[in-house]
């Protein structure tokens, strides 16, 4: 299932993505149902919700929605992984910074925005604005120390997430969260993939574009540290909760790597495609 | 006013501790009060719950309650400003580690303890886990590019916090945040002192004892970037948001710089004292 928020008629609303039909299967607002899809997560009532045939539930198309992100308020940071692509550490600090160990940092709750929402060029802070496309994991349930074995149980699904940077603040600031945590930063979605739907996550096409010209592509075959180890050390010392997001890392070929520099500019359009979970788009403003 | 979390007969409640009676005055469950500490800071409606005298509230002993942490579970990470006392970072790297912005990272929410709860050792983990006291900052309404001169207008007061960190993790995944989330790793409170208490936030004498020998001995007056700067510089791009926590960072004198190395065993007994604020006490496990 594709589980989508979205705004319609002024209010916030959840459902599942129907592709036939090119709208959302309403959920939120039936009887019984949890009030967003974080709760619905959290609570572990998804597939309770889902009984009933889709075709009894309303339907809104997708030209009359809004787009929020799937999970428009996470109840803690995105945990991101840091060059998590061979490629991509080269391209941004040489040999020595493969990292040996995952490296995480995190985006503040307030960054997270939505497919087709404007990224902020926020000028006056910045002039080297940069995408990184990534598959985010959501996970589903609450688990600490878990065995590489277990941890895909712990995975609800999959989301597409750009973790745009701005670079000259992140090097400012050493530690990356300033440069990783300006208000829209976050954009995420269209929706949430069940993990269901993915045969193997560590066998999917991962493309960012950037006005039509690809600048990402890459597989996510190509990790340094796959989902089960990334949750495995994640989780030893600390609990993971449901709804928690942790974006795996972005590939080779970020604009801040290239000659000359190719960094986003007011009116560019990113476009990240993951094989099988979706495409995520947004326009700087 | 000393706001206060903590756990009576079984329930979450929050008040105001009145130092006299050695208690708590319960203002949760009164008529039209706000379910948590947390969510009245929000609303901006802990002034209005303080019109009638504290002596018509219910009245808890302090033996009667388990202390939580003053927001316990906050709605994002808590922020930590690293290396904001010179000496501190002299003591961790020399000279070259004074850094030039403010470096910030975060601990997750779920590491956030209270005063008196045990920090657990996590042996299995680290063999060098460390104190670090410092002065905490919750913020109390929403803001976006604050000034320097205003900065302080968002502040809704001040508490004591324990940045528990794992040296040897921190070290290993580079970024800080897993040696820095461990669960049980930010003892905080007791209370949170509101503003109007302090006159000077810059001007507090901070101290960390273990096990009643001094380690920590400093004063506010040594931060490198003051609390309004920090404010300022956290909210050029990010929207802070009522109670949201920012650690101001930690004086020379952490175990791990010790000659031999003095790092948290269990038994051990960590006091963070900060004047005008308060005494966070916690043993490790």
């Amino acid at each position: 299932m594709k589980w989508m928020s979205f705004k319609h008629e002024g209010q916030e609303k959840y459902g599942v993505y129907v592709p036939e039909k090119k709208g959302a299967a309403v959920i939120s607002g039936q009887k019984n149902t949890p009030a967003s899809l974080l709760e619905a997560i959290q609570e572990s009532s998804l597939a309770a919700l889902l009984t009933d045939n889709l075709d009894h539930l309303p339907f809104v198309a997708e030209g009359d929605i809004e787009w929020l992100a799937p999970i428009p308020r996470p109840s803690k940071n995105v945990m991101c992984v840091g060059k998590n692509y061979r490629d991509h550490a080269i391209e941004m600090g040489g040999e020595a910074s493969v990292p040996e160990h995952p490296m995480i940092f995190t985006k503040a709750p307030t960054a997270v925005s939505a497919h087709l929402s404007p990224i902020p060029a926020h000028r006056s802070l910045t002039d080297a604005l940069d995408y990184e496309g990534e598959l985010a994991v959501i996970i589903g349930k609450k688990g600490k120390e878990i065995s590489r074995e277990n941890a895909l149980d712990y995975v609800f699904g999959y989301t597409v997430l750009n973790d745009v940077t701005a670079r000259d603040l992140q090097k400012r600031h050493s530690q990356f969260f300033i440069g990783k945590s300006l208000d829209g930063s976050c954009p995420m979605g269209p929706w949430i993939v069940s993990k269901d739907e993915i045969k193997d996550p560590h066998q999917l096409a991962i493309e960012t574009k950037v006005n039509g010209e690809i600048r990402q592509q890459s597989t996510t075959a190509h990790f340094i540290f796959p989902i089960d180890e990334i949750i495995h050390v994640l989780s030893k010392g600390m609990t993971l909760e449901p709804g928690d997001i942790i974006a795996t890392g972005t590939p080779a070929g970020v604009g801040f790597a290239m000659e000359p520099k190719k960094t986003l500019q007011p009116g560019d359009t990113v476009q990240i495609s993951i094989e099988s979970v979706g495409t995520l788009s947004n326009t700087v403003e």
